[in-house]
């Protein structure tokens, strides 16, 4: 009987688990998971934060016992400590010390990532938090319940950055968010990044760009950050959310290949160049269907997908990674920002030759009650017309999340500008517009490369259909 | 100078004379229309009817003027009476009888669609009412705004029918729904249809199925409706919405060549046989990317593209018509239903060998406030796991528009099951989860396969990610 061993309970881990339990009835799955939390949703973190998640239970995906219900052994509170790949065992400590040795025929990373310490001296003192885990959503939650928190600055300005900014100020707390480049959401052009802006002022959301900090000293009950030249913020606490990274100290020590900012190399089936044993999810280096070279692309999604495929295969299956495209989607307030495939500066560096267009229209037909602008930035190649990236800004209720969606199915099929423009797409007035908005722009982008213009330029919106 | 003379100027005819300017600057273009209302949005009469539109003349995706300044002539109240292409000329009549004769180089018919008219006994009757042009709208909008009008069946339970439940009861008017079949909105397959019913009788439209009207009688003031056996309502005025068919009166005697229900038949570039002769939009067949026979499926969406693709042409292009794969939507008050691609039974007419699952499913992570619950219906061929439709229903807020978009854009690229599964679809706790809903289908699907079940089954919803 197959004995598969999962190093990791998030995301990658449980999927992995479930998927090879699907795929062989009579293998044994263990899980060795570091706490006592499997399969939470990490990306709900700020919902409990912000007070829209009451019970943390909640976060789960599943319970403890819908998992175990399926056959899948959980080893809580078990911390990986050695990989013995030379005799196939995976040596494991718990909280009182006890080790013990679990030997695998095959074996499975799902170790994760860890948020970033930045360079920034100061970063130990009391009242500064990191957020990845439930162990340190607790930290701060308890912190924000126990201290009178008035202040709080957010280091950051990336998804998680502006999710706590959201979360914080839902929970009546004045948050300053400091942000190292030029503009916010630094994922997306600045265009986008400059409207998203627009919102975190409209709800009172202290921004403050191009501040990289470099320290943070107490003063009394209070922390004060600095720039090299300046004062920053003061404040009560700070949340560092500078991004995380690969979680690959067990794998580097064991010898395994690590690649792109030190994740674990694997092939299209999620192994890695050692027999018998996968990696999947954040601690690992991702396929992106449109450049030729792997990246480090921590996501759920893809943590959920890439589990999928190490789990089915490490039960004997031959599953390929279909790649990822890069799609992410954020809610700050009521405004929601998504993007898939590259960025201009992206695809330039990637060899392409892009053009971008960006318009503004109506997510349906204006004479219909409700209708709201939205804002969409189209890349395309301008030799092949292939799509190489779309970025999208709207409202909470123009489906902009699905939206983008459309773009990434697309990808997989390598589509270009006119197939876009071609799509038959739905459309009834309350709901969209005869010309989906993307398809508006893929028109945009074709008066756009037929003008000929040597540079990229924004067009004025053409009039909604 | 190349002259280019549409017939018709609603969706198909205006987007022709659009695209034609954009293609060839030089050329004339002049536009025959009937009435007095080029390029209105008729699929937003029932929002007019409704009242949520105030003023129709928001209705016109353009104004007159903005089609005029974009150097396209627009021959208003010209009845097309004869199409003499032998001699490559239009002739037309208006409303005072002048009659005058234009020329061109190339035709593009683009007549449109008219309401069946099926075959019951006293369907001439006053208060009886056809929904298709602005001219239609204003005679129902005259009627119950000048009688007093409490209960007005409906006979036809599609799109229109639907809307203008909807919009009557908006208007605080009583409606009775009479649908022929065994359940309402037959374009998606009785599971559904049963839920939309459930909308329906939250919102108190009484409806009837299984009844087939044969006679309409009047009775005083009111009108009686009946079937072969029964009265099936009284009421102040009916609705007749059974669907349309193709204005083709012109092209065949003409000698056009007429295929499905008599639409126009044309090729991928929308000409027909006669040289320089095209056709677009609801008085043709249509290409279906699943189909291997041309359909007649009149939707604004196509009739756009197809406009398109005629103008291009007429003005020396070769475009082609990507094909339909007959994507719709629609809202009934809270209630959002959309298709795209073929139901099980048209699959299995088409020689597919379609499976389809069921699931019930969270739109986002239900942690996350204001998760709703939708549903997706998946049908995908057993054999090849070639997707070959989907329909969905749930709220107005989860986007079920374009999450029926995602599969339609898959259509283009042939999508299997295991690529749909695959796609990097967006995540965000409050705006979707880890595994699209679609995927979650996929998943099913995929499981009720491997289970082989000889009959199509209904799967239980999997837990939301």
């Amino acid at each position: 009987m197959t004995q598969i061993v999962i190093v990791g309970g998030s995301d990658a881990g449980i999927s992995a688990a479930l998927r090879a339990r699907e795929v062989d009835a009579a293998c044994q799955i263990s899980v060795v998971v570091a706490d006592a939390f499997p399969n939470y949703s990490i990306c709900g973190l700020p919902y409990y934060l912000s007070g829209e998640v009451r019970d943390w239970r909640a976060l789960a995906h599943r319970t403890r016992a819908e998992i175990e219900a399926g056959g899948v052994t959980l080893l809580l509170e078990h911390t990986a400590t050695h990989l013995d790949l030379a005799h196939c065992a995976v040596h494991t400590q718990t909280a009182n010390g006890s080790e013990r040795v679990i030997p695998y025929d095959r074996l499975i990373l799902a170790t994760g990532a860890t948020p970033r310490r930045p360079p920034i001296s100061g970063i130990e003192l009391e009242g500064l938090f990191f957020l990845h885990s439930m162990k340190s959503s607790f930290q701060l939650q308890r912190y924000l319940s126990t201290h009178r928190t008035r202040h709080v600055a957010i280091i950051g300005g990336g998804y998680i950055g502006l999710e706590m900014a959201e979360a914080l100020t839902h929970r009546g707390i004045h948050v300053i968010l400091l942000q190292r480049g030029a503009s916010v959401l630094s994922t997306v052009d600045s265009s986008i990044g400059a409207r998203v802006r627009e919102t975190l002022d409209r709800h009172r959301v202290d921004v403050t760009t191009n501040a990289p900090v470099v320290a943070i000293e107490r003063h009394g009950g209070r922390l004060r950050i600095r720039s090299a030249a300046t004062t920053l913020a003061e404040c009560d606490a700070v949340l560092v959310a500078t991004g995380v990274k690969p979680e690959t100290a067990l794998a580097q020590t064991a010898g395994l290949s690590l690649g792109a900012q030190e994740a674990i190399v694997v092939d299209e089936r999620m192994a890695t160049a050692q027999p018998g044993v996968y990696a999947a999810g954040d601690c690992i280096v991702t396929h992106h269907r449109l450049l030729s070279e792997p990246r480090y692309l921590p996501l759920g999604t893809t943590a959920h997908k890439q589990g999928r495929v190490a789990g089915e295969n490490a039960a004997g299956g031959a599953r390929v990674f279909a790649g990822s495209v890069g799609t992410q989607v954020v809610r700050v307030f009521e405004t929601v920002i998504a993007r898939t495939g590259l960025l201009e500066r992206e695809a330039s560096a990637a060899g392409y030759s892009p053009l971008t267009v960006e318009i503004t229209t109506w997510d349906h037909k204006v004479y219909s009650p409700g209708a709201q602008e939205l804002v969409v930035r189209l890349t395309a190649d301008r030799d092949t017309g292939r799509v190489l990236g779309a970025q999208m800004l709207g409202s909470l209720n123009s489906a902009i999340a699905k939206r983008i969606d459309v773009v990434a199915a697309g990808f997989h099929a390598g589509m270009t500008v006119d197939q876009l423009n071609d799509l038959d797409l739905s459309y009834a007035p309350p709901l969209g517009s005869p010309w989906d908005p993307l398809q508006v722009a893929a028109q945009a982008w074709l008066a756009e490369r037929a003008a000929g213009h040597a540079a990229p330029l924004t067009s004025a919106a053409r009039t909604a259909e």
